[in-house]
């Protein structure tokens, strides 16, 4: 079992830690929510100044050429892309992550006329499952929620898409992008992947695996502000064949040519709807720029460690107390969070944020830990592990104002 | 024909006057493009560093409970509602004009079954043609665009839903919303109302109008910074018959319930979609709480005689120039934005630009000219119009190098 100075010792020797300052986390904080909310990148106060006063407040109207505003989602995209092992020019950020699932599910139906299964798994995170019943409710499609190890059985030639989560948001498991692809492809069906847990958390390689379509989340791990812009994969080889059901101005092959009738943009654009918006673009693009500074392969490296080392910790005390490991132990299987389940979830995870330690719940019972290799180190892990040990034993978790639920969980 | 005595003796009694101080504009410029893009309220900058520093930066995830990051659709929708004739739950922000477009007429053809027609009119702002042909593409309805003066005659028992824009982006020529909608309504059609370039320009009044939908932008008029998030509006009378096709988990019923099955919010809610951007909601909700503070009736009817005091001025030149007005003369069939045809309208935009008059230019040959009355003042259309009527004397307009055309026009 590691100790204090052991965790001290490898934040010393860890060229990643020069990174915590490039954050602005508050004095004594151990941040595990970057799976909900990432932390603020200590560059963008400074950038979204530089756009709200200088691009908007003087340069106003022209920004759109001059500081290529209009650029913006295939430019951050094409920042995205080289997370996610996709090539420029495959992936555009644009509305949500909901909102992308719709325009890409839809796409995907359309291109697989004759067949009407969206096949998916229960228990996914829910928007993921809402927009494809809403999308088969009203437009003739049809959900197939199957167990996890039911999908492969379930892969038919009436599967038009195959939708799943690449790191699934509360177990935390992973799912094999390459060899779940290349069983829908033998079946004729497209993939759409939701990157929303895995994007700046563990390697991704869209285009190694094969994969179709993704969707991704930009205020998790890409720590793009709350709220912030979604992204959207479509595998260059489809994007002639496949088109957006949402067909706003700026999918438009002209979009200042003001003519009436809807023609698609050659290549991703085409994925593209309103006008984006560049407040939230700002805070997106100063964020995954570190990633991109970053050798990302030591960054998923740590953060594979860090989950590690958290489980290591949490493992001599868990049993004792009733917490059950939900994520796999073997890292392969896992993004870059690990949860556990507990009776009292809620309660116990209000306690350990009322002590410096913040993580997130999920209903019904899972307490979710983040760790986000850029600004947690293994002291970090030591201490948290440690604080939700002595919570646990000296029972303070059990004060009942911990069990008072917010409207946000 | 007033002189510039006489235009700044109305600034000097303007009780509206005091309001560009609270905007931060540069030095000498003369912004016509409030139609395009509203200026920077000074009270924005320190708004969002507040929300990015503070909010996101050291309350972080907790923020989306004791900041209500969670309730600002509803809680600025219901501020937009105050300048648009609605109620209070009767509006909600939320994604683009284009998504919210699709939204609401996907949910009017479906309140509508057995009628498949969206009547609309040709050479509207092209995102209302694209997203009602993407939709009528993919989901078997038909777009009928019929010239503005066959509207009434269209309007058959086929028709679903009536969209129009309430004021036009290039003539500026306002509808008659109460007409037009009793007119749907007596064929059983339901109407849908763009917004986009006249909310916070002149009185809109959607309930005294009898209107069913609405859509409209945030980043006009509003002043909400570029791509500012868009608006909706639903008639309570109609909240819970329709429903929305972008069924994401902000539209849920109980969102962090985490059910597998989605089943609508009461209400407006359910017109919601994906996770709000709030670096993007929190310029649009700064800039919109100025309307609730201002006398709106001054505000509107100043922005009529700006405009009117335009048209007077270059009245006197335009003919000898070719320079043809599009909008109305008559004030209540326009909305806070005058256009002017020019077979140069481009070349002759730019030159005004590098003079500091603001304004845009619509293809094919529009000169456009919006008048927002809270930093917009009576000289400094007096001046627009003078450098205006000097560059058409001195040619200097067509200099080759004001006809170089930007990406974004």
């Amino acid at each position: 079992m590691l100790s204090l100075e052991d965790a001290l010792a490898l934040d010393a020797a860890d060229p990643l830690a020069p990174w915590r300052d490039r954050f602005l986390l508050p004095e004594g904080m151990i941040y595990l929510d970057g799976n909900s909310l990432g932390a603020l990148p200590a560059v963008t106060p400074g950038r979204m100044d530089e756009v709200v006063r200088r691009q908007w407040g003087q340069d106003l109207i022209k920004s759109w050429n001059v500081h290529d505003w209009i650029g913006a989602p295939q430019r951050v995209g094409d920042k995205i892309a080289g997370l996610v092992g996709a090539e420029a020019r495959e992936v555009v950020v644009s509305d949500s992550t909901s909102v992308n699932l719709f325009k890409l599910l839809s796409a995907a139906l359309a291109a697989r006329p004759g067949r009407r299964v969206i096949l998916t798994e229960p228990g996914d995170f829910p928007t993921d499952l809402y927009i494809a019943q809403g999308l088969a409710a009203r437009f003739g499609a049809e959900v197939r929620a199957v167990e996890p190890d039911q999908v492969l059985a379930a892969l038919d030639e009436d599967v038009a898409v195959l939708m799943l989560t690449h790191v699934h948001y509360k177990s935390g498991r992973r799912r094999d992008m390459a060899a779940l692809t290349k069983a829908a492809h033998a079946k004729g069906a497209l993939t759409l992947w939701d990157l929303s847990h895995s994007a700046g958390a563990i390697p991704v390689d869209l285009n190694a695996a094969g994969a179709d379509l993704a969707v991704g989340c930009g205020y998790k791990y890409l720590n793009g502000g709350p709220g912030a812009p979604a992204f959207l994969f479509v595998a260059r080889r489809l994007q002639a064949e496949l088109s957006s059901p949402l067909t706003g101005w700026m999918g438009h092959a002209e979009p200042f040519a003001f003519v009436d009738d809807y023609r698609p943009a050659p290549g991703i654009d085409r994925f593209l709807c309103g006008t984006p918006s560049i407040l939230a673009f700002t805070g997106l693009e100063a964020a995954v720029e570190m990633f991109l500074e970053v050798d990302q392969t030591a960054l998923y490296a740590k953060g594979e460690r860090l989950c590690d080392l958290f489980i290591e910790q949490v493992s001599a005390f868990a049993e004792t107390h009733d917490l059950r490991l939900v994520t796999a132990r073997e890292a392969q299987q896992r993004g870059s969070h690990v949860s556990y389940a507990h009776a009292h979830g809620y309660q116990l995870m209000q306690a350990l944020i009322a002590h410096g330690v913040v993580g997130d719940f999920r209903t019904p019972d899972v307490a979710r830990f983040g760790f986000t290799p850029f600004y947690v180190g293994y002291a970090d892990v030591w201490r948290a592990a440690g604080i939700l040990k002595s919570l646990l034993e000296s029972g303070e978790w059990r004060d009942p104002a911990y069990a008072v639920r917010a409207r946000v969980t």
